[in-house]
């Protein structure tokens, strides 16, 4: 905002994020000190948050399984948590080298207070007056990702993917003007574009869009940074630290948002089906079935119940097929203790679905959906929906199929204000 | 001590340190895990204290040193001091998998508080209270060592070598029963072994002999650890991780030490000596040419200033053979300015010394010393000497000589009992 030439101007507060790739190299390095350094000296206050150099997570996790293929969890974060002690020393070093202070911190200096559960300890305070006195004093901070302390005062590890966390939890907990993460992509795009040439990149998307597409194999962000920008409401830019401009705005939603009905089809291989045929139809077969895979820490996303008139009923529900295998052999004696007829499965499935807050207020989408895809002779298998997702099971082979012909029907390829079906 | 069948077994507390070499690779650190839990399971209480993998420190330093070549001290400490965050959680995970509950420590957690000077920094006080608490649970504690953190929460380092005096600054805060050293060689012999093949492990040795020793070339400990040693009584051995038995105790004096008079003869390549010839004989040209030398950041060693009659006089001193070439170019205009006829330089020297605590109530050590140089035709370039040691300059083609010469004279392949020279 401009109030003349006599008002003051806002300093804003950003909190940038760059993941392993980023910080991969010395010269990677060097390139994110001089984007700190742009933005410090365009006016604003700036905190850097960096992952490991890429590659030196798997090297600690390989070194560990090494000595133990048993290791105690609080020492696996003991030293894997070593990974972003030396790129945000390096990153203040190369950003001191352009002139500018900088000073590190790691998890249990600033604080970044977590509980203890190690190797996906969750945040639960950030102490910020040390930061907050550094970026008075002019400096640039540097944070380490991923990382934490708990009351006791061991260190803790966020999980794969955790610097995101940190980044959104530091800006929410400094007040940040905005949060930028910077990654491999330019952004978050209405298709993978390596299916959909004509896929675009959204230039804003709202939290709750984003949460469904992080948990249906969009891998820009980790769905708990975006859980958190939801409730903190931190604006969040996702942006590539390889090249200038583009990015996505993650915000809430707003009126134009709404009359957009689907924002992005994605797509899942990450699938397997299994069938269980002739189920007696009474009380608990359901709870067998189920709880011997939760048993074996296995996910089970859709499920299926044919309703029957026999008295048996067909079951069909997906495993992530990492899983399908060892899903098939925990399932051999409940099937038997539940006297069901046959057991099946196909691994070869996919997911493929489309998000949109605006199906909220608009009828008529799914119907638009199922339409489309049988026009091309594609043959849905299971369907599943929340408030603003549908999601169908189709054969793996006519994955890339769907995801064209769904980008199609609503019109993705278009400005959002060209859509026929938008208004 | 035993008093009898009913008397309780009194448990030790033990500190044991391990360097880069012995925990250099994941069978190597399982096989510290094996030394350490052997010691708990003889029923002492142990602490470890470990350095960085070998390597691990030069790869990190190598690291900074590529982002920039003028760092920032303080981001240099955060950087190297992660090489032992992942020794100590491996160890720690190596000792688990033994059946024997270890849990690791990092400077700041225990904690070491230090000074603020970063990349050498001192240990004021240790907190033993976590260590003492997880020991008295049966836990072996495993500690970073080399590393602390200053009073505003930042992590400092010790310096190369520094975990040596972490070890034994820990030893001296736990009142450790004692303090174990594991290298790559034995224990302190008489003489370098690669030069006098018959020179003799020393079972024990006096901490005033081993702060010679250690500044005059041994390089099995830090000047600065057997200092905390001796101030705090802490009884030292010095081992091999590779053999079993052996090794050196460290220990105050005593009488049977005083009648040995000479204990090891050591020697020394980084050497070079300096001549400033017809220097004019009036107050102020030490301080112009030492001066000098300081600001530039010279050690000087030994001084020689020989007596004028006409007026002039000649000064010749010793630097390390690294600075000679600096230290020529820095003295070339204050020699100039003081007038002095000319300046002479000889890198090819070498210093031979010989050490003993009786020294101190034993006459004639020197006498014997130049006597057998002489008799083998090698002739001394410079003296100085201590209470407890005479150095000696010499040209360097005779160092080998000159230390089999005396080691030699002073029975050092003897027993002590047997010398004829020490009664």
């Amino acid at each position: 905002m401009r109030f003349g030439q006599w008002s003051k101007i806002k300093v804003s507060l950003i909190v940038q994020k760059y993941g392993g790739t980023s910080v991969g190299s010395i010269e990677r390095i060097r390139a994110v000190a001089t984007k700190a350094v742009a933005a410090h000296r365009a006016g604003h206050q700036v905190v850097v948050t960096v992952s490991a150099m890429s590659g030196e997570t798997n090297r600690l996790v390989s070194l560990i399984e090494g000595v133990s293929d048993r290791y105690n969890k609080r020492e696996y974060d003991v030293v894997v948590s070593a990974g972003e002690q030396i790129s945000i020393g390096l990153l203040a070093i190369a950003i001191n080298a352009l002139g500018v202070k900088a000073r590190s911190y790691l998890g249990w200096q600033v604080r970044f207070l977590t509980d203890s559960i190690h190797s996906k300890a969750r945040i639960r305070e950030i102490e910020g007056f040390r930061i907050r006195e550094d970026l008075e004093k002019g400096h640039i901070v540097v944070i380490a990702g991923f990382q934490g302390v708990d009351e006791a005062g061991n260190i803790t590890t966020l999980g794969r993917g955790g610097s995101d966390t940190s980044a959104v939890a530091l800006a929410a907990a400094l007040h940040a003007d905005w949060c930028d993460i910077y990654t491999d992509v330019d952004g978050v795009y209405t298709s993978d574009p390596r299916i959909v040439t004509s896929a675009r990149r959204l230039d804003r998307i709202s939290y709750d869009e984003m949460l469904e597409l992080a948990s249906l194999g969009a891998k820009v962000l980790q769905t708990r940074s975006v859980e958190l920008a939801k409730k903190y409401k931190v604006p969040l830019r996702v942006l590539s630290s390889l090249q200038e401009g583009g990015g996505t705005l993650l915000t809430e939603e707003d009126e134009l948002m709404e009359k957009v009905i689907v924002s992005a089809i994605t797509n899942s291989r990450d699938e397997a089906k299994i069938t269980v045929l002739g189920v007696p139809d009474r009380p608990g077969v359901a709870a067998t079935i189920f709880g011997a895979l939760a048993e074996a820490n296995i996910n089970v996303d859709m499920i299926i119940q044919n309703i029957s008139e026999s008295g048996e009923t067909d079951m069909t529900f997906t495993v992530p097929r990492g899983d399908y295998q060892h899903a098939l052999e925990t399932l051999a004696i409940p099937v038997k203790q539940i006297a069901a007829r046959e057991i099946k499965g196909d691994p070869t499935i996919a997911k493929v679905s489309a998000v949109g807050v605006g199906m909220r207020s608009h009828a008529g989408v799914a119907q638009r959906m199922f339409k489309a895809l049988a026009a091309d002779g594609i043959n849905i298998q299971m369907i599943s929906t929340s408030e603003i997702k549908i999601s169908v099971i189709l054969a793996e082979k006519y994955m890339e199929l769907a995801v064209r012909t769904l980008h199609d029907a609503f019109e993705l390829d278009k400005d959002a204000g060209d859509r026929v079906i938008a208004r």
